[in-house]
């Protein structure tokens, strides 16, 4: 057994990847749905996908161009007609022609352009149910697309990541990912582990002859790559989650400062998209709010309101907790009081803050009657912090607050192939295969055999063959394409 | 200046009602919408449409056949590529491509279906008003369609009717409309009083010689059928805002008879439609139910709650005046009461209503004692009166009752070709068409001189050309597409 594998143990091992999960087949039934917003409008799109698409789609049009038959037009044509079933007429509609594998799903697809109202769209899946047509699930063109070898699976992923975006930086994520570069990546990561198991192998294969073929420093220079890339797209998750869920900014400070001001203040300022979404603590619901393209999720901490010697409590405990998840603090203070309890209160958030950016909000410039301004102004600032002025009752000076925010974010220093990690699935899966490579990193420290390493390097290609869905089973692209909506 | 008029006199009143209305012309502007339903999906479809479509969209699309420009392509055609503007993508799409005059507008047209997130739709629009088009005005596009010939008037505003509608009759209607049956009968008219004016003016041109060539029975005979004709449209607004809006329903009886039980379980009956609408009243909001692909809108009536002696109040009156803006009245008595009093209000209900269809609900039928249920049907019903045993509470035989509402219907009764006003608009002006054409039947008994007769004729052909805007204007148009969505 072990001859047969001599030189070829990588190729074994991908092959065992392969057959521990059983390939998902593609359903050779024909699917329909409104792929359209839900509601009434001008037009509505329903979209027909599978071997009988035109068959079923010939049934109930009927061109205007007498004697015409789908089936026998060119792909890439349009058809105006009628939705025409014995003697009734349904709609005028245009018909787009798509024909396998030259489609979003890789079949052949119709799309029908009906007009939009909510009762032909309802009768007219009717119809293309009766004529023997079934009505999609969730995602389910997507699905058809990565099984048909359309697209991998994380490119899958971000088409319902994309259609779910809102801002600027989720949709520049979500697009990057389905135009697949963060595959790119992911591909490349399984090639230089390959590189390292068919040298590991190697040793492995002739192990019983005590040969050690392959040069450990190498090895370990190449281990230690490896690592380093799938370290840095574990750490990109933080920004990633961030920037498809808002990026959390906390607000605190002491009671009467003008939080409560501010937040409302920012939340006026643009006429954006402005939500509650359950923050991930899941007790606390949160304010969204777009600014200049980018979501920011704003905190409701209403913690430091004890006076300066009482700080230490456990209740306030709460609110630093809250500023660990924060990528943005902005603590603000009252020009009003006298400096030396702000620089007090700067200092005790400084302690309780790793890698946020602070920004230092001075607020009711407008009305500071001391010099507090002027110390402020000379108190020396660390490179992640920021000092500003404003009067958030009088909307003055936000402009500024809202461009030191923004500059703050590497989202907006990302280059055009810097490559960011959103999705929990991929994090998990990163995650999990950081651990596997730091186990081999630790092998080759330890000198252990190559029979342990080759293990836990088969365990990092699973998790990165994972994520774009090279192997993959029924469960999880079930839970994958569950979070879709109907008709894409 | 009559000279110069002998024997044209038809023609010269045409000509003066085109003078009349300044002609409203096509606007050069190359116009974008979102056509789809507003919100996020699986597609959205964004429409651009005027003499720039192509040369704009070819400035923001790049195809994925290098090279390809939209302006040089043949239409009919599709087209899969992305937008793309400087290093930015922002969607993979595919743009469907009509020419001029072969499209709905009837000016060159670009569809661009893209992803539907909120944030590309906004983004592709923004991109085709930098690139100079113009956000089109709702209902922009049907109304280039109708000044560009590709639809009458009355066809126009059936899209948007038929966009709204949510039941199988309402869609029906606009179906109909849109397909121009309905303004086919109204040139129908239009010629059979031009072939009478024709009469007329000739005798008007020779009135100096004092001769009277019109046959005036001959006039007589052709006038009666035009009134004819124009009086069955009027009369069908009736049936067509009925079923617009929903048959109008009025459940009766005293109270505990089980009339609200009635009215739930009939809302309930149907998993459909449900809403609520103002009613004509403005004060009443009523329910709307979806029965069977008809809508029937239930009114509340709580008044008929004194005893017998007390019924001709004023409060009651309330209720009555009711029962005459219904086209169904539910009288619902109490099986387990004794026959003499329900026996009673039935006679009294049937003094307030006219044409209404009473149908008598005896409810409780599974609870009743005596022999009230036998009395009643032995009861002689008219040919408008229904009688149905059911009880509401245990939801017995309501469909026996459903279906008793569904056969009163004229709907049902409709023919492929019938017609039926729905429009408030069409229904007004044939209203002042008909008043002018019964002024013409009255001059004619009256043998009035054709001066008079011609005045009224003008009058009532002005109204019909007004429906399907053959003369119209700025006002009319604006408060017509004022009412359409978006995109269409």
């Amino acid at each position: 057994m072990k001859f047969i594998c001599k030189g070829h143990g990588a190729w074994c091992m991908v092959y065992y990847l392969c057959l521990k999960y059983q390939p998902v087949m593609t359903d050779p039934s024909t699917i329909c749905a409104i792929s359209t917003p839900p509601g009434t409008g001008g037009i509505a799109l329903i979209r027909i996908s599978g071997e009988k698409a035109l068959e079923i789609a010939d049934l109930i049009f009927r061109s205007n161009r007498p004697g015409i038959k789908l089936l026998e037009q060119s792909p890439g044509t349009l058809w105006l007609g009628k939705i025409d079933t014995e003697d009734q007429v349904l709609d005028e509609v245009v018909v787009s022609l798509f024909r396998a594998p030259h489609s979003y799903t890789g079949e052949d697809v119709v799309e029908i352009s009906c007009h939009g109202s909510l009762y032909i769209q309802q009768q007219l899946l009717q119809l293309l149910v009766e004529k023997g047509a079934r009505l999609a699930r969730p995602g389910e063109f997507t699905q058809r697309a990565f099984l048909n070898g359309k697209m991998d699976l994380s490119q899958a992923e971000a088409v319902a990541d994309l259609i779910a975006s809102t801002t600027a930086a989720s949709h520049k994520i979500a697009l990057h990912q389905m135009r697949g570069i963060f595959s790119e990546e992911i591909r490349r990561l399984r090639e230089e582990l390959l590189k390292f198991t068919a040298l590991i192998e190697l040793e492995l294969d002739f192990s019983e002859e005590d040969v050690e073929f392959a040069d450990r420093k190498a090895l370990r220079e190449l281990v230690d790559k490896i690592e380093q890339m799938i370290r840095r797209l574990v750490d990109s998750f933080r920004l990633g989650n961030a920037i498809k869920n808002g990026i959390p900014v906390a607000i605190v400070g002491e009671t009467n400062v003008g939080k409560s001001t501010l937040l409302n203040a920012l939340l006026n300022e643009e006429k954006a998209i402005v939500s509650d979404i359950h923050g991930t603590t899941r007790d606390v619901i949160e304010d969204v709010v777009n600014i200049h393209g980018t979501a920011f999720r704003f905190f409701d901490t209403a913690g430091i309101r004890e006076t300066s010697d009482e700080i230490e409590t456990i209740g306030i405990e709460r609110t630093f907790s809250k500023l660990r998840q924060a990528e943005i603090v902005l603590l603000v203070v009252d020009l009003t009081y006298p400096a030396p309890p702000l620089l007090e209160m700067i200092e005790k958030i400084r302690k309780h803050i790793d890698n946020q950016h602070l920004i230092i909000v001075a607020n009711k410039a407008d009305k500071q009657k001391n010099n507090t301004a002027d110390q402020l102004k000379s108190f020396t600032l660390r490179p992640n912090e920021d000092l500003v002025f404003i009067a958030a009752k009088g909307k003055h000076n936000l402009d500024q607050l809202i461009e030191k925010m923004q500059e703050t974010l590497a989202v907006n220093k990302l280059g055009a192939n810097d490559i960011v990690v959103s999705n929990v699935r991929h994090y998990e899966a990163l995650k999990h295969a950081l651990e596997a490579i730091q186990r081999v990193q630790s092998g080759l420290d330890t000198a252990i055999s190559g029979d342990f390493l080759s293990q836990d390097i088969r365990e990092c290609l699973h998790y990165l063959s994972d994520i774009i869905g090279e192997v993959t089973n029924h469960e999880v692209l079930g839970y994958i394409f569950k979070h879709f909506c109907i008709g894409k």
